[in-house]
Order: C-alpha cells, then structure tokens, then sequence
C-alpha cells in the first residue's frame, strides 16, 4: 500500500509555510539535524518497541510533489513562483540514521536523526512523526499484551475498530513485530506476510436452524481447521455440547472453540472440562472480548484454561493511552562548516532538549547479556570497550556507576546518505525474531506493567557539559 | 484517497472463510439483512455525530478481487476454485440504506442497512465498520471540543499523532463534519477541500539569532496572515514583546500570536493586556497543546483570553476514549420470499439486537423544530403525521408520551439499489452545515457533557411485539 500511494502532500501545512520561508529568506540550503524522540512511556511502561522505520523510509524514497499538488498549492496565494519550481524538482538530499524496527527505545534517545538542508529536513517532519508515533504505540502495546498472556498466542483482531485503513494494516504490522502471532487483517497478510486468521461470526450461527447444523457445516468445509464459535446463544448449554458433538462426529484436524462474550474464566473452566470429559483434551480454547494486558494477566492468574487470546479494540488502538507522543526538534546548525548545537528551553525540565549531533549506545553485560544502559555523546566520542566506563544519572550528577565488563553497541543505522537510501528493511518476521531477542535482554524490573524501574539513559560527560553551558548561555 | 486504492481485501480474513462457507453449503444467495449499529456513545455523551457514509460508498463501488488477490487466497489452501473464480467475478449487487452523514445519532439505531446475498452482505462487514466507526468517532468528539469553545474556531492539528495516514486524512475530514473550522493537514484540503492551515515551528524561530529576527523575517514573507509563535523561549518576558515590535514595524494584516506551553489561562490574560497596551487590540490569540473539551470549557471559565483553539493528539485520537464501538448483525433472512427476522441473544441486555428490517424515523416538535425522539418501526410500517402518536419507552413500556403538533423525518437513504449506486454524497461543507443545523434540533439536556438525559430511541408496538416474541421462543 505505502508503495503505491504518493503521500508527499501528508505533512502539516506550517511546513509548506516554513519551507517557502527559508527558501524566500535564502537560507533554504543551511544545514540542519533534527532529532524524533519521545518524553514518556504509554502506559506507566518501562520501554517502548520501535516500529515503522521501513514505512519511513518508502517514504522518504518517494517524496514527490505532482502538478495538481503544485496547483494546489499555487491556489493558496502564499508561495512564490520560485519556491513552486523549487517543490517541482525536489529532490531529497538529507542524511539520515535510525534505531532498527523492533528494538526497545527508552524517553529522551534519538530515535531518527535527520541531516540535511533545512527545507527539506524540516518538511519531512510530519510524515516521520506519524509514521514512527502510530507503529511505535502498537507494538509497545502489543508487547506488553503479549507478554501478558505468558507464551500463549496472541491474535490481533481489531480491524473494525482500527482508526482507519492504514491503522488496521501497519497497526497488525506493529502489533506483529510486538509479540503477536497472527492477524484477522487479511490485506497485512498479502502485503506483509502476517498470517491471517479467522473461522465464523455469530451470523454464520444464526443462519443455520440451530448450532450443530452450524457447525457441522463448517466442519465438512473446513476439516482441517475448525474452531466453533460457541457462545451465539447460551454457551455451555447449548454452544460447547453441540461443539463436542460436531467434534466427535467429523473428527477435524486443530479443534478449537472461541468465546466472546461472558465471563472468561468461569466459562473456560467449564468448558475446558466438558471438552475433556468429552475426550477432547486436543482441542483448545481461544478467547476474546475486549481483552487487554490487565484482564489477560488476572483471568490466567484466576486459573482461566484459555489457549489463545483474539485482541481487538483495546489493542490496534491502544486504547488505555493512545497516543505515543513523538516529537522532532531542531539539535544543532552547521555554520560555515562549524557545528552549532541548538537546545529548546522549557520551564518543564522534561522538555529541554539534548542538543547536538549525537551518537547512541547501548551497553550489554558480557556476562548476562543483559542491558546495562544506553549513553548519549556526541557524534565524534565513541564509547571504547575497555575494562570500565563511568555512567552517571543526567538529573543527578552525583549518582555514578562503573560499568565493566561489558560490549558497546552502536544502536543507529543509516538509512539515507546525502538522500540515496542506503539501509534495505528486515522483513517483519525479522523484525519480530529481532525483537524478542532484544527483549530478553531486558531486565525484569524494566519489564513489569506498573511503576518499572526506570532504564539508564545517560549523557557523555562532554555532552551533559556542552548541555549545561547552553542552558546558562541562554538564560 | 480513497478513489485511488483498492481495498476489497482490507476484511476480515473470517468474512472469506464464512463467504467460501455459504458457497459451498449453496447458501451464497440467501438473502439476508444487516444492521450497522452502536450501543454507547464515547465519553458517557447524549449523542453521536455520524460520518464516513461517502468513503463506504466509495468502497462499495470499488470492490475488485484482483489476480494477485485470488492468487494469495489460492495459497491458503481453504477456498474451493468456484469460490475464487466467483471472486474474480463478483458483482455487488445489495441494497443499502443508510442515515445521512453529520446526523447525530443514538445508541441502538440501524446507522446503515444492507439487504443482499449473504455471501456478499456479511463480506462487506469489516470495511463498513471501520470506516463508520473510526469518522463517527472523530467527528463525535470534535462536535463535543467545538461545542465547548463557544463559538471560537478549533482548528484540527492531530496529524503528527493520528494512527497512520487514513487517520490523519479522514479524521480531518471528520473533524470538519463535527464542527472544526480548519485543518492542518494539506491532503485532506487537496482532497477534500477542507481548509488547512498553519504557520511555524519552534524550529524557525531557533534557525534565527533571535525571535524578533524570526518573526520580522516572517512577517516580510507573510504579510497578509501573519501568526507568531511567542513560546520558545519566554512568552512574557521575549515573545510576546518581539511580536509586538515587529506587528507594529511591519503592520501585517490579520495578526496572531500562538502559545503552545505553559498556563494557557494565566499566560494569555496576560499577553492580551501587553497586546492591547501595544494598541494591538486587533491581534489574535491561538492557542495549543494537550487540549480537549473539557480543559477548552475551564479556560474559557477562567477568563482565558483566546481567539482560537488548536486541538491535537486528544482529538484526532479521541483520547479520552478512543473506540465507536459499532458492530455489524444480522437481523433477518427471506426464505421462500417470506421475512425470516433474526435476533441475537446476550445475558447482556445491552446487547440484545432489534430483529427485522426496520424504519427509523425522527420526530421533530412543530414549533420548537427540536427533536422529540427516535421510533424504530417495522419495514412496511410508517408513522403518520396526524394530531397525536403514543411513544412509549421499550425497557419500560408503562412509560407512554403521546407527542402531538409533530413532523416525522425519514432517517434513512438508500445508497445502493441492487448494488447499483443511487446516492450522491454531499460536500464535506454541506455535511458540516447540515451537522450545524441538526445539531440545533436537539434539546442542551441532550449536549450536556457528563451524564445527559437519554435520548429516546423507542420501538412500534408491532416491532416490540415481534422483538418479545422471539425472545420468549428462543429463551
């Protein structure tokens, strides 16, 4: 889909109106980085998953302005002719670098960073922002759900309620490289390679004389893959027995019976053990309605016997915070060839941006292989592996630890040089594997649904110097 | 958009399985109905904005299962060869009637219709909700922020946080249709028309050395509509004298300044003193940042001095509730010519549907032009304009109102007639002042925020008969 769709004109109008501003004042071609980061968490979480770095860059690849777009344009009576022709030869020049898809990203990190002319490395701001905000906040949320339903399968199933088309199909993208193992999103399967899924709706139910017929109809159509939707009209009354009974007669090949309304797990107790009296230990219990990381988490702990989870509304719109609050600042200027590193003040301390160019690392326990923080430095500091490196807390100095022991990774690849792109995507199933390989190095404190342990984000002392004579510089 | 992609396979992957199903138990021609509906309005409101009825259109005039379709659902190994090759042939050929566009609407009520072959009708389930539901959504909270700027412009600003492209586009579209006066997202004003807007960054005002510069050289380039952002560095203190300096050395037309941080109340009461003592009575104030209806309703309580709202991520999300829950059911069947209806039964009572294929009419007081209620009546029934009508509530039928000096409105169109299209859909400005004058229609007990009176939606007696006597036979 991204492939095919010119979404050049999908940026905030100010853009358009900074653009033709820096190309009127003459300053179009002054080089420029900005930085994407995020402040928060959603959720209360400890880490959030990146995602959609490979709709990024479709992007980036194919920014261009048509005529009509041109037209449009020109009918504001805001933009010189000049600028117009400028739109009409576009071409992407910028440098750009970002953190691999599926890898945990902590407030406060360089997410994507952006070099270039600052017509250009500022125009692409929305599109970066909706991109990266919207598949972030999904597979952030489809990792927590994941994790809470404890290896079982989690199915994504929120298309209906998806904020839109593209929010159903990069959202099942998102949702899969968090953790899920399947999708009802039958188009993010034929572009994606998502498996999809899905057997029956309580219409198909109601179009029979009664359940039995029902299901044993699908039975005979699908002998291969049967799951029974059972709780049309009464579940262990009159769903599960005609269930047991179809299952009995036709035998099918991955039995399994889906519930999506009642109570979870008093149901599946039932059910689990009329299924099992019935001699059908093989066949599994899948469970939807409205089902989030919490209620997951209580109905396994209440014992519930569920084999997988569809997840709907509460997932593909990350219902309980639905926003991913990304931003993209301006961190430094080249001037003559001189790098000017730019901070924006808030009275918020929270706001007050990293300035610079900056690298970023993540340092791994030799030993564990778990993570013991990430540092920020400037792009020309390198973090040597050497026998130990003092990290100290941004916010309070005074609070050092020495790492040793350990392995320096770089985490920002290159995705464009000079506007060629440079960087080819993993495939999701990459992502995905990549993923949860880099959440197991992910210490459980940080892991845990509420109030987790905050994750190491540290400056280079020359970075948190350089910080703090601008912030007294400007005030 | 929407004209140019091709989303037939954006469903459900359990509508192909059912539609594979009903071909091949040679029950595809089966006529059936559905009914769209919902059963809460978001945020505890009286009323629900209903959009989205020209993208379902679209939709339903572009369905095409192309090769590349019927070839990836060859590969499932699921579907017999008639089916695919029906695929690769379908014709729509349903009935569907809907409500207008920018109504408001009540939980319970049939939002759109579809009469035709089961196999077609349950297919087209996925992408009518999504649609329905994710514009619904938006433009039902964007009447509510509207609604509490008291006439002030809000201006949609969500794009950088909508969950994808779709979401930015038609969430603008929908934002519009609910009462926002303009947009920030250019392609929904290349495509809809819908008037974008926008001005600067923090990002310009740090490419200068400082605000006057930036504001100054803006004010050079932007005579005409000339909106400054005074927050980056310190509104009272920097920004706002800047502005004042520049307005009066440049003079431009149509002033403005923007706040995007801090105390919105205290920091624009004062501004528009410094403004005012500067004689620039005439400026305007815009104001951002984490907004919604119910922060824009204290401001304007404390005396906040604002010209004009910018509402983002909390509106292009529906943060505080980000799901329209409407569903798609079936609700009756013809069999040998004769009206089967369907209901489906829940322990919810919530849940429980409205059989049969219905009417929904409006009442309107001849005098007042207000809305008296909603009647849900049988197909073949009509509600006669005559002295008196007894409605009567159906969770409590002893509760009777005869409403008398009334006019009965027809809510539902027909967009397609045996799948040919027989709808034209209105402008998105159309939409918008129909939405404005329908709006007047309903009684401020109804608009309330928190805890309005219900809306009556009630059923016939011949359609609350038939309803009680199916759920005695099926109990």
């Amino acid at each position: 889909m991204d492939k095919k769709m010119n979404l050049t004109m999908l940026t905030d109008f100010y853009e358009l109106t900074m653009a033709n501003g820096y190309f009127e004042t003459g300053m179009a071609d002054n080089i420029a980085y900005f930085d994407m980061f995020f402040r928060r968490v959603p959720d209360g979480g400890g880490y959030a998953i990146l995602a959609g770095i490979e709709q990024v860059v479709d992007y980036l690849k194919n920014l261009k302005f048509t005529e009509e777009d041109i037209e449009f344009l020109r009918s504001k009576n805001l933009f010189c002719e000049e600028f117009l022709e400028y739109l009409r030869n576009f071409e992407f020049t910028c440098d750009v670098w970002a953190i691999p898809e599926g890898t945990p990203i902590f407030p406060h990190e360089p997410i994507l960073t952006v070099r270039g002319p600052v017509i250009q490395a500022q125009f692409i701001e929305t599109m970066i922002l909706l991109t990266i905000n919207h598949q972030s906040l999904i597979a952030t949320k489809a990792s927590r759900i994941a994790r809470a339903a404890m290896g079982r399968p989690v199915m994504e199933f929120g298309t209906r309620r998806a904020h839109g088309g593209d929010a159903a199909i990069y959202g099942a993208r998102a949702a899969y490289i968090g953790g899920c193992a399947a999708t009802a999103c039958t188009i993010a399967d034929r572009d994606y390679g998502i498996k999809s899924t899905g057997t029956m709706a309580h219409s198909w139910v109601q179009m029979f004389p009664d359940e039995y017929t029902a299901f044993k109809k699908y039975a005979e159509i699908y002998p291969d893959n049967c799951t029974l939707l059972v709780d049309t009209y009464n579940v262990l009354k009159s769903g599960v027995p005609a269930a047991i009974k179809v299952f009995k007669e036709m035998k099918p090949k991955n039995m399994g019976i889906r519930l999506d309304s009642g109570d979870i797990a008093y149901l599946t107790k039932k059910a689990r053990k009329m299924l099992d009296e019935a001699g059908l230990q093989d066949c599994k219990i899948v469970v939807s309605n409205s089902l989030d990381e919490y209620i997951i988490r209580d109905v396994i702990l209440e014992g519930a016997c569920i084999d997988s989870f569809g997840v709907g509304e509460r997932l593909i719109t990350a219902k309980s915070q639905p926003v991913f609050g990304g931003v993209y600042k301006l961190v430094a200027l080249e001037v003559d060839g001189e790098m000017i590193p730019k901070i924006k003040i808030s009275e918020n301390i929270e706001k007050i941006t990293n300035p610079g160019f900056k690298n970023l690392y993540r340092l791994y326990d030799k030993e564990t292989g778990k993570c013991r923080g990430d540092v920020l430095t400037m792009a020309d500091e390198t973090i040597p592996e050497v026998e130990e490196y003092e990290i100290f807390d941004p916010n309070a100095v005074w609070k050092r630890t020495t790492v040793t022991n350990y392995t320096v990774r770089d985490l920002h690849v290159q995705l464009f040089d000079k506007g060629k792109c440079v960087y080819e995507s993993p495939s999701v199933d990459e992502i995905r594997e990549y993923c949860k390989e880099q959440m197991e190095t992910l210490w459980s404190e940080t892991l845990r649904f509420e109030n987790p342990q905050t994750y190491y984000v540290d400056l280079s002392q020359k970075l948190w110097d350089m910080k703090n004579e601008l912030l007294s510089g400007k005030k």
